[in-house]
């Protein structure tokens, strides 16, 4: 006899919990102790912090919470390991997070397998309430993955020596896209955001709302990086016309003239990755680009950023768990779009920026508690990214799901696609 | 006989042109050469750079470009006074306005009166596209002699005499108001925007375009002083889950506990204003927060920051020459409300911080060329502000009107009203 | 009948007061208002302020303490006009003396004269104790007036219209020095400092006391513009091996590669002082250089920089009130050395750069009270200066003077001698 | 039969190359990999940097240079491991040694196993002068290991676990020493500075060379940690007038009020050090201190710092292997001194700062080439510190040896001796 849909729901969770555990295990193999250790700028966490973090939350809000009679690995580990929830009470300096040589990611590993056999044993007894902690918890450790690879990447290019994580697929041949075309968006007044009933989403997806769309049209795919190099080309790092302000000041203190991790060399454009140093593929999204530059090229181009309610209301119709995204432990890379007359890459390959700032949708109210402090705070001066990119855990991401980064960072798989009003 | 609708234009536009060149004189009048000259931060400019940048622009714009056979009264003072128009060329570096001893406030009152004399000439014969840049350049001068007082309001507030720019007026008596209320807003498809047919906007404002309100309501009037140090009372400056990330981190890395030029002294709280250090009123609206401040605040009241479609929908139907404005050269004071039934306060007395961020409306472009820098390029990682304040030049502001600043600045008069969703 | 000794050394403190006091107020008479307000840099202070500072002297340490009935003429200007006294409590910040935009410039000068008023009705009266501190605040004040002037020089360069704060000499046909040649030290044991019996000295400048000098020589006369052009041309400023470490670092930060306010053009170089800007004079002694640099250019000319007792034993013989010194308000110039057998612009012309730190003599203790505050303790990362400079003012410098400065400052007339081991 | 002298110092060299060698790789082992890789703090450097540093040295100055057909280990070393030597070309940034994930630990020890036996082999053959470079090599190796401890220290201070890399000893008993007495020091002409004949030194200690002492005496042993208590009791912190200036802004920006590492809990003082936080002992020498510090105390007791030459001409009586000094893999720990009429702890324990800028002798000249860059260069700005310390490895220091930093740093084990004049 079948299962009832409640039981099958609770070996969902295990398996989901376990799945998600192992890839982040798995994520860290290849790493030393001091890969896991090192804290590349104040932005970037090490490895090791990440997956003690993510460990923190179920240790902190499942089992010392609701599971009676539960040990603590090392009560020290709480200070260590939060994050930013200031309810949960200080914890230690986020630009301090690299100098934690001790606990050894050995040991680190082994608070995992701690936390794990409590979490196993306790899951199917936990209450449906619980059940969505974890749930939160998961997908918390989902983008917690894609940050120890950027972070990873980052760490790694600060190396002279350019070390791989992860080894170099064999080189393919390169097929060039055609030019971009234009499909026309929805018009007039649309629904977006989570609604809330089922499925998982964070706070900041809804509430479910009435979003008013002007006539516009989205480019069929990402920007390419062969076009972003006929951008450098036509001086567009050079001339101040194509930046917002904060752009134009930000380019001339920093001396960009190039997507992160670019390098020009004698065989032309080369790109740093997990895989290593690696020519630049120009049938492929550009990537590492921050709102800054994605917002010049646009200009240049005549175009612009698409806004938030534009991109979701599109991606409605497309299958989240499409695109290039991650699946195992290997160097995330956007691939190739194929020509079609469709939409392609909205899921995966690169978090495409938006036009719109992070803030609150209509009616939207921060839940109470630790727990709470999760989205609302961080709404002012950041911008939202859609998508999901090629580091992103497959099935993490959804129409719905709200990324957001300061406009001048780039140290995520980030990209453009343009919009142009109609 | 009637003079025909262009005659009267054309005098409008001389009588205007006087009007607010004679205002800006006068705001100048008890001003040393040494108060002319100092720039007391980054963000501010002396008051002399304000005096000659607003007069470079009629000289660069209309004078140079439109009138033949004018010759500048300094040909170097172009490179002096540019304030951000990259395509008018290299310009004098925004931090050493403060250097710039020379030329005195009397060489630049003599460039006025040079600039006047050529422009009271000009103006009859010039043609209506370049009329219209006269416009322009007189909306510019009133930004800037509201950015005059509250640059000059900086300066001396660092001087530990704290002289008074102005006499301070008799004391009158406090009234302190009733509770807020909450006035109801139009909900669904609204239109707001300039629509560019007649009068003067920015071009920012437009275009005109439909927006969608959710259900809620806005405060009959901004909150006060008095409400403002109940917030202090309660610890709100202390408490993390009140505030933005950012501005938690702003709060503590400043030690900020009060608005701008608040002292707390055995007779209570005392402001600093171009009067002197006077008392705190309970009774005015509270002025000089930041964004962080007016967020926070926000939600220790349990509501939010009203939208701008919701600010601009309400004030179309108020007088925007309406409330505390500037109208002569006296220290900008917010008045207390009168309780009202309707929206009080919604032009003058102090700029309302909304939740939404400084974006382009659909359908926006920027102009080309130098003048077309104006507003555009600014619009990442700043907030909108509604309304005017006692400090904006009456004439200067209507509904549709966009400031916009970073969310920690708060050297102008800028204050908060409550929303709520309903 | 001739007046007696004590008479006439009253007279000589009145005379000495009224001339150094006039000075000053001659320095000053070019400047307007907003010249004497501004701070250029946090080094440097306002002219206003200098001409406040050294008048707080003589109010605070002589009319406040022992002239019974004195009025303060404001007394809210003790806390604006202290420097750096800690025992005379708080004070106003250095880096925000340039915010004083009130007391203006007049209200300082009539502060002056009231203080000069009752000063010069004091003098006579005053125990002999009471007089060494008037003479210690003249001198003080010919410190400032020194300070006053490159200071000026500092902000008028800081203006693109490069301003002239006074007349610049008519050109006079340039004579270039023969090769400098060596004039042999004095070695064994000498005496150095200050003997303090009679005459004026810093505390910092005794006990004098035997020093052990090591064979050596000492360049005839200090290096020339011409010389440091060779130095520039054969790439000094590119290469690290001639350089201190620090100044390595100071010179790649910086992007040093000239004295300051050098300027190359298509007629060679130029640069600006209180004359506006003119051609480097080939013959005339370099200066606006660091220790830093004078290192690195002792260093490539396989020479080094005199230590203090060298230098001090060597100018025991030479008149101090010789060289190019400040006598009244005109742009102070270093002038071209004649060619000469023996030491030449030992005093005047450009204060020299010794190999020696700034520390305290064998049995050097400070002074008891905030006068002692002088200075003792700045008697740590700071260089030896020896000689006075052609904006020292004349009677001021002697044998045993010391300056002092950090390496990497160079906004004094600081220029350099060469030394070497025999 | 005996051996030949010339055999007795080959042996002597290969045997000393052993021991050094041995000592490093023994420090090592308690290391993890993350320990050794991570950078706490600009002035500091991974452990794993200076193993690989010291490896470099002989690589490229011994081996590349002068061991035909030497293969290195892996060229890229070179740029990661080079450390200040201009010569030497571009290397890696020193901020960012902690980047270095790769290589790991264990292939830097590798490395140091591989570029052992290519020595060991080598050395029976090197000529004298490259012996002399070896002989170099094992000092500078020496100084890396005081580093190695003294920054691992200051890394592990960083994590809130306080982690001890050694086992603390067990209590021992606590007998407070008696009161400091005086030794009066030589008067006049004494000869300091290595003499260059035999034995080894480095080249900032020579040459040897006349020195002038005044009258004076020195503290018979350092100042404990009971006396700096009392300091600290009596407000010293506190106290502007027992500062440099320098050192008074420094106490305040940094909030500086005790020696580094130390902490006030109920149970009094404890000071955190390699073998984890343990309570001061009142008896031992105070550590851990700038110069800005020990200048203030000196200040507040009536005395002042020995001068360089003071300290080296009573110290030449002094055996330089006495004291505590660095015989093993144990934390570093100054110990109490014994109550003793002569001179104590002049050797070993904490560097004793002395008031004497760090500055080249009489007819110091800098060999040329790249090991010749080795110490002139540093000679500004920075003190002179004698005597070595609890973390000097035993054999290294002697009474010409000058140890140097800036007056701020207290990572090392710094203390101070009283001196006075007499």
């Amino acid at each position: 006899m079948a299962k009832s849909w409640t039981e099958n729901r609770q070996d969902d969770l295990e398996r989901r919990y376990r799945d998600v555990r192992h890839l982040t295990q798995t994520l860290a193999t290849p790493l030393s102790d001091a890969d896991a250790t090192v804290q590349s700028m104040p932005d970037a966490s090490p490895a090791k912090w990440h997956l003690a973090h993510v460990t923190w939350f179920f240790e902190t809000f499942v089992l010392r919470d609701h599971v009676e009679g539960y040990q603590p690995f090392d009560p020290r580990y709480a200070f260590l390991f939060n994050s930013y929830y200031e309810a949960e009470g200080p914890r230690h300096a986020r630009a301090m997070r690299g100098m934690l040589t001790r606990p050894s990611l050995d040991e680190v590993l082994a608070w995992r397998t701690h936390v794990d056999a409590a979490m196993v044993r306790a899951l199917p007894m936990l209450p449906q309430a619980v059940r969505a902690l974890v749930t939160l918890g998961l997908h918390h450790e989902q983008q917690h993955q894609e940050l120890m690879l950027t972070d990873l990447l980052h760490l790694f290019s600060c190396n002279p020596m350019e070390p791989a994580l992860f080894a170099a697929p064999a080189a393919a041949p390169v097929a060039l896209p055609g030019p971009l075309h234009w499909i026309e968006g929805r018009e007039g007044l649309v629904e977006i955001g989570h609604g809330g009933q089922s499925d998982f989403a964070f706070d900041c997806e809804g509430p479910r709302h009435k979003a008013l769309l002007h006539p516009h049209a989205l480019a069929h795919r990402p920007v390419t990086n062969g076009e972003w190099i006929a951008f450098i080309e036509d001086g567009g790092y050079g001339e101040a016309s194509h930046w917002l302000s904060d752009g134009w000041a930000w380019v001339q203190a920093q001396g960009v003239d190039a997507p992160a991790y670019w390098k020009q060399g004698e065989q032309g454009w080369t790109r740093f990755g997990l895989d290593g140093r690696q020519p630049v593929n120009p049938a492929a999204p550009v990537t590492h680009i921050s709102l800054y530059e994605a917002d010049a090229y646009a200009s240049w181009a005549g175009a612009r950023l698409p806004t938030e309610a534009e991109w979701e209301s599109a991606a409605q119709n497309v299958a989240p768990i499409s695109g290039t995204q991650l699946d195992d432990a290997t160097a995330p890379r956007p691939h190739a779009a194929s020509d079609d007359a469709n939409l392609t890459q909205m899921f995966g390959d690169v978090w495409e920026w938006t036009g719109s700032a992070y803030r609150p949708y209509p009616g939207f109210r921060a839940a109470p508690g630790a727990v709470g402090e999760y989205n609302g705070k961080f709404m002012s001066g950041q911008f939202v990214l859609r998508g999901g990119s090629c580091a992103t855990p497959r099935g993490h991401v959804r129409a719905s799901y709200r990324n957001f980064f300061y406009p001048h960072q780039r140290w995520q798989f980030t990209g453009l696609r343009l919009a142009k009003d109609l």
